[in-house]
């Protein structure tokens, strides 16, 4: 599948990186999914800790260098999902795709149009 | 740059399919950073509770119905870190790169062997 | 009713003492039950951080010096969730009490014994 | 102390009753500290996803059923805070009380008055 975490080269080379970097470091006894995912929720948190006191027009007319910050957390949020997803043996892609897939039919457009509520509850 | 987001069709092609998601359901205006760095924190969450009273042995070897219910929470995350990258235009495979090397400074393979501990703990 | 937070010294003690604060520093504005649940998920996250690589059992037995960290980010939890349930003048004991009688009605002692599976898994 | 958990009724009582439910269902073995923490963020995260998609002023106005479903949130978060201060043997309130005081000296009132920088920003 053409984009598949394996055969898509951006993400395929970043689990690659991460794979060597746990390797050379002896870290691969750390990073059981239960603890990559714990760290997951911990970097996430680091990201929304930036935005937790700004209004949602702040948030979106980030100074430079708070932008910079942000963007090192979006990217350890990203560095663990690669990991945990290759530890687990998820294809990161694949599953996004369907997911959007399964998004698309319970949100119909017509009946989510300009609402947050939940699928359960439109 | 061959690993910028822009270039990369894995990536790419799910930034603009949540572009059209939220324009069709007329989301933009839910979708602030703000708002999206809480959801990415909440859906790591939902991730991390599949995980919470197993042992780390257990985490890494999930049964089939739930290794399937992680794939797709995995999924939600990654779909709103793509979301949230995009809202703030930043280039996630670029970041995740430039903080692949900075975690290369400050975690030393000779000094990180086999320690779990903060690079200003070493 | 005796374990009312109104009635209780600890916690309205608590819940004045961080009205004050807030008040002292023109921080109400600031304090909306959205951006107070925030901080209360960044303060639960960075609890977790220093459980992150540890195994189950080490994390039973902390060395002092991070029992005393682990202590603050306690004390950190429990003053954002004094504050949000003021915001919102809900009861923190008595929805305390309601939750462990509810959680009683759906984990009946015969058929939770030994499991971690959730109640409509049971 | 006339603030400690020993003492005060109603944190001590939930501590005790929380110890016999775990007892009686046989899950002091699931109850580690890292698992306990890693279920106090998921239960933070739960609370936050009723505020994530509202504006600030929405989430000061909730419906009766809306701020129901949150009051049982809250519980969840403080029944796990208990149970995890017990299972570390910390003393919630007396930690709680040390915490404001610690807030004090880094948040002056002159220099931190409507301001929401960090104190080693301030």
């Amino acid at each position: 599948m053409s984009t598949s975490t394996q055969s898509n080269p951006g993400l395929a080379a970043l689990r690659d990186a991460l794979r060597r970097f746990a390797a050379d470091r002896d870290w691969d006894k750390f990073h059981s999914p239960k603890n990559l995912a714990s760290a997951l929720a911990v970097e996430s948190a680091e990201l929304l800790e930036h935005f937790q006191w700004l209004t949602e027009g702040e948030s979106a007319a980030l100074p430079p260098s708070a932008r910079a910050k942000v963007a090192e957390e979006l990217a350890d949020v990203l560095l663990y999902l690669i990991r945990l997803a290759d530890r687990l043996d998820v294809d990161l892609l694949a599953a996004a795709h369907a997911k959007i897939a399964r998004n698309a039919e319970k949100y119909p457009i017509e009946k989510a149009r300009g609402s947050a509520r939940k699928y359960n509850e439109l």
